[in-house]
């Protein structure tokens, strides 16, 4: 346990969820961009809140924690914690500061790393009493908070880092899958895709033969990715079910997609709901030269644009100072 | 090349297509029962037949190739054998004794063994020309044949062996999956169901969130079959799409799964469109226990049947003489 009223300073990635062809199972986290956290814990005085949270950015999320994806996530933590504890005479309040580096709305997992960020950092200064899937499962109350939904593409590399597969999610299963060194270079048009927004319009039902296809490229991927086949990741990085009817929301994504694999991407697709877009490459220097392509196609349609050119971020949430 | 008139002799595995939630992409090859057969190649006189068929089962399935699975497969082995040959004046006429000792309609493969079979013999008999995913291609035209649908779920485990996953069909994609020790245990209970029912039956929609739970199972599949995870085996073993539906065609099938599970197996479902179940476990005695529980269950019943206790199949078609 960390003492009392000493801070700690976190580090939580950016994430890219679905990885084309696997909604709402698979993801994977970024060395960059990344949201950095400051985080205490004080013993509680009577009518004190048990959870305080400070922003230090301009985004001025709300500060009420039960309106505050970190809040949101806290409070699931505590309410175990003090469960767990409930022998123990002290009563936890945590601080936390948010610098947020991860533009919210900006498709990369912004709120889930806040989420993540904040109850890994909870579970550090209190002595790391709740494994990382219990973390998982508190985490996805932001998420909750932030889209409706309870998912944890985002949670679950953010938290276990590297390449992650949700098998389930009640009772939830996080599975971590090894991959081999891959660049991603990531691209966020500054339009607004609301998460719900991008949920809504996907059809509940779809047809067998599209379900086929894709779990053929879902189990083509998970193979590619252990037996570190570049080719047969680049073949499966294909969705025949939700980019069709997401893409529709991002300008220029088809021709993006185009321009990227001729430049040499494996492969890519919308990051989680969008709006930015996500290539992989076997290389630094194609991932670079895929950089220029999408700045070259959104300087084009005159269109304000943010790129990043990263690798997967293998340690997820850490606890740096 | 093989000489001319001799006789080779052919070993073909049964399969188990699907692997519970991989409906139309996985499969594996067993080791237990299998198909005999013989064949050798002629030159092919004016107005010969190219193809000859001899039955030497009880069966009485048709020996025009054309309404035969290896006639059918053959078919379009020798006319991609003679285009690609189309220099080479030796006109070839392969003979076919075909020894089935998987039953048909069985639901473990007994028409892809024939088409695989047949197709990976005149290959051997002249000279490996093709490629295995080649011999696939060819070999779905048996189960065109059989079934309507050129799939390739059994074909693919019963040329490759082991566990296949097909990633596509068109084009066709084969990726051969690791896979730990695994024994299997088969019942055929002794009824009829016809693939082309059992396709016909399925909706042609399936709900989005089915789809996401069944992709989930099927990541959880392929990773837990890489990391040699027995328990991720055996809790991806699960299909909620297909089995709700098929299940219905196949006597104490619910029942059957639970006292399996009971003793002892991993999971298991429907082999391809059923009736035979097929069962993974860890250990042989396990697969033994759960072949008495497959035995009293249909003896309780009333039902006939038949059980294999056997292994997965990693050498897939095998030339043995």
């Amino acid at each position: 346990m960390v003492a009392e009223n000493q801070w700690i300073k976190i580090k939580a990635p950016a994430t890219v969820a679905n990885m084309v062809c696997g909604f709402d199972i698979l993801g994977f986290a970024v060395n960059n961009p990344y949201d950095e956290m400051g985080m205490r814990w004080m013993t509680r005085a009577q009518n004190e809140p048990s959870i305080v949270i400070i922003n230090i950015d301009d985004y001025q999320l709300p500060t009420d924690p039960e309106k505050n994806v970190a809040g949101a996530a806290l409070l699931a933590f505590l309410e175990e914690y003090e469960e767990k504890e409930k022998d123990n005479a002290v009563k936890i309040k945590l601080e936390v500061k948010i610098n947020k580096l991860i533009k919210p709305g900006s498709g990369v997992g912004s709120s889930a790393a806040s989420s993540a960020g904040a109850v890994v950092g909870a579970n550090y200064l209190l002595g790391n009493v709740f494994s990382k899937d219990d973390l998982v499962r508190f985490a996805m109350n932001g998420e909750k908070l932030a889209s409706g939904v309870k998912h944890a593409d985002n949670i679950a590399p953010c938290i276990f880092g590297g390449v992650t597969l949700v098998r389930s999610i009640f009772p939830l299963e996080v599975v971590a899958l090894p991959s081999p060194q891959l660049y991603v270079t990531i691209v966020h048009p500054q339009i607004e895709v609301r998460t719900s927004d991008a949920r809504s319009i996907l059809r509940q039902q779809v047809l067998l033969k599209d379900a086929i296809k894709q779990w053929g490229n879902i189990a083509g991927l998970v193979a590619g990715l252990m037996k570190s086949d570049y080719d047969l990741i680049g073949r499966s990085l294909e969705d025949v079910i939700i980019e069709p009817v997401r893409s529709i929301l991002i300008p220029g994504f088809d021709d993006l997609k185009k321009v990227c694999k001729q430049a040499g991407a494996l492969g890519g697709g919308i990051s989680g709901s969008g709006p930015s877009i996500f290539m992989l490459s076997k290389t630094k220097e194609i991932a670079v030269a895929v950089e220029k392509e999408m700045n070259q196609l959104y300087d084009g349609i005159g269109l304000p644009h943010h790129t990043y050119v990263t690798t997967i971020n293998q340690a997820g949430v850490e606890i740096i100072a």
